[in-house]
């Protein structure tokens, strides 16, 4: 078994067209296209397609699919644009076999290559929609092939509810983001600390400063098989986030994102030598509020009443539940994760949970003067109510585990 | 000093604004618009933004310039939108104080606001320039608001001339990829060899497949504070490739990203236990023509120029020099390197060398039997021709350096 084999789960992730065919049976329209770089989530989506360099774009009607490769760019002229722009790198996830990759890279535009797709799907003048994010030149050349289009959210929609094998991969990535965090436990825990008033901390006879130790994650993430998604965090005193001293919060932020795509999100605080006050409180706030926020989450309930529930359970232990202008208070942040590190639902509006939904959750305490008691988890929603996804201890005084 | 300073080097990057305004100045148009988000390399290169969530949008007027944060997807209401969505996370290059960014966030689309900041800086009924990859709805919002578009290639072209600021960006990140290719040496040279007939190789008691040495490469990049940017690649032999066996060239591609954008790459080949003959030829071949490569790149020779001195020097070590359908022979890759790991310039067409281009250079021999020996670097173009990025030993054999 291949290292990437097991950092990407068992059952293979489907793509999402059968939603979107299933919206074009429905008669919205007669053809979708996607245009969008290898940082382009509806199109990965779609297609499952995995690094590639330049523009590729999908073309999907009520029942076939067409994958337009990016335009040759001369690199290395031994291998053809569709094998060498898609399978090149890391075959994290080849095409699935419901998407016919098209080689006819004739050196036109993606786009203009996309339009005519669309014609040898569906015939000229078809009604096509696109997302509101479609490259203008696409709309362009869809227009001149004789195309109307219209925008559509239906891929970002269809992309809120996740399939058992995505939840596998989100699983997964959150599991490698568990073994880091166990890294930096273990290196949180080996410290000592300094001699002189500073009480700031030491690792293996250097300083260990929240650089040092952020960048310990991200290797730990990267030999767990995940990539750092550039977002990791690691935040130590109030007076210089860079230092990490005995007695102040430690809050790590652990962002990966695996070979298929998909993003985790992991939270953890640790204090070394902690006078078991302030944010011992704060932090069995945090845990508990965010086991509310899982009890809470039934399909058919609202997003922002998982926030609320955050909220009210930090204030139900002595802590501002609205900390708005004094900036001290309770921390609760939800919002969707996939395939995107941040995407819909959030917390605005009227949205409402069904099964599939995952969100990541943030429960804790902000404080001007102690600094931040923070957890993150994952967690999915299923008829049966709120599952958190992965299991990551959540202790303060920091051990290896 | 920070991590996040010593790897982002020294002199800030400046935002690349003065070649666009100078564009404008000439009269080309009045404004210049691009949207996207935070992978958009032409946003990062004019704004100089880092990481955020969503689309952000840049007008760009002869004399000004504004940037517009993403729309407020409210995740969290205690902080306001520009601080949150520029300044979170690792603040690893704040916005250039020649842009002004605005807190105009109504909700309102970001192509919407993008496009009341062009009235704003200009006027109604503005001639604007936009990528041909501005995102649809922008577009619309533009001509609704009395503009007119027209697509522009300019930032593209602006990109590809590096200043002296941005050359050390790459040299850091390419110093990054040195350390972390140094890790991978020090674990092929410590590794065994299997007492079996696989002849596979072993390292600290577990077999080294190709993928944990990848891993391995990887986590020694976020150790040294870039971020691998999702291409590392480690070829094994011919057979298997995630099996690394003495006597069969291992092929190792690094592919960092540093904390300002910039990318990196370094491929290097070990051989453990060589029997000297067919590798060593074409290892001399490969690290001969990638000399020959740099020597050749002075400004005015052509892109294309680079890539046939390699193929001719392999050549000459009696490789095939053209090797097409057969497989075996010369490996000769070309490109642009910067805020994309592949950009323009390509070997396509007449495009020259100018001073400031950032090629980077791939020469070695691929082989249907023995596998392949590739060496990687970046070069600069200087007025007094080509200079190698990074000094990274390319000694076949591996050893700790």
């Amino acid at each position: 078994m291949t290292g990437s084999e097991v950092a990407s789960g068992s059952a293979p992730v489907e793509t999402g067209l059968t939603a979107i065919a299933e919206r074009l049976a429905d008669g919205d329209a007669d053809a979708l296209v996607v245009v969008g770089d290898r940082f382009d989530s509806d199109l990965r989506y779609l297609s499952r397609a995995g690094t590639f360099d330049g523009r590729a774009a999908i073309a999907v009607s009520e029942d076939d699919a067409v994958l337009c490769p990016p335009a040759v760019e001369r690199f290395d002229s031994s291998v053809s644009p569709v094998e060498s722009r898609f399978r090149r790198g890391r075959a994290t996830n080849p095409i699935d076999r419901s998407v016919r990759p098209v080689d006819t890279d004739d050196g036109a535009p993606v786009g203009e290559r996309a339009a005519a797709a669309v014609t040898e799907l569906v015939g000229s003048g078809a009604d096509v929609v696109v997302p509101r994010t479609l490259p203008h030149d696409a709309a362009v050349y869809l227009k001149q092939a004789g195309h109307s289009i219209a925008s559509t959210t239906a891929v970002r929609e269809a992309r809120t509810t996740k399939s058992d094998a995505e939840i596998d991969r989100l699983r997964t990535v959150q599991t490698a983001a568990t073994a880091a965090m166990g890294d930096v436990a273990a290196i949180v825990a080996e410290s000592t600390v300094a001699s002189d008033a500073s009480g700031s901390l030491c690792w293996r006879e250097e300083p260990l400063s929240a650089e040092r130790l952020r960048r310990e994650a991200d290797a730990a993430l990267a030999r767990a098989g995940v990539d750092p998604a550039g977002n990791t965090m690691v935040e130590g005193s109030q007076a210089d986030r860079n230092v990490l001293r005995a007695g102040d919060p430690i809050v790590v932020s652990i962002a990966p994102r695996g070979p298929v795509g998909y993003h985790g999100a992991l939270t953890r605080t640790f204090v070394v030598d902690g006078d078991g006050g302030w944010e011992r409180r704060a932090h069995v706030a945090g845990e508990t509020a965010g086991e509310m926020a899982v009890d809470a989450a039934d399909p058919g309930v609202r997003v922002a009443v998982v926030s609320e529930e955050i909220s009210a359970e930090v204030g139900a232990y002595g802590f501002d539940p609205a900390p708005g202008e004094s900036g001290s208070g309770a921390v609760a942040v939800v919002h969707g994760v996939g395939l995107d590190r941040r995407e819909p639902p959030s917390v605005d509006g009227e949205t409402e949970l069904r099964a599939g939904t995952v969100l990541a959750v943030e429960a804790g305490v902000r404080d001007r003067e102690n600094g931040s008691i923070r957890l993150r988890d994952l967690m999915v929603v299923r008829e049966s109510g709120g599952e958190r996804i992965g299991e990551c201890p959540s202790a303060l005084a920091p051990e290896r585990y």
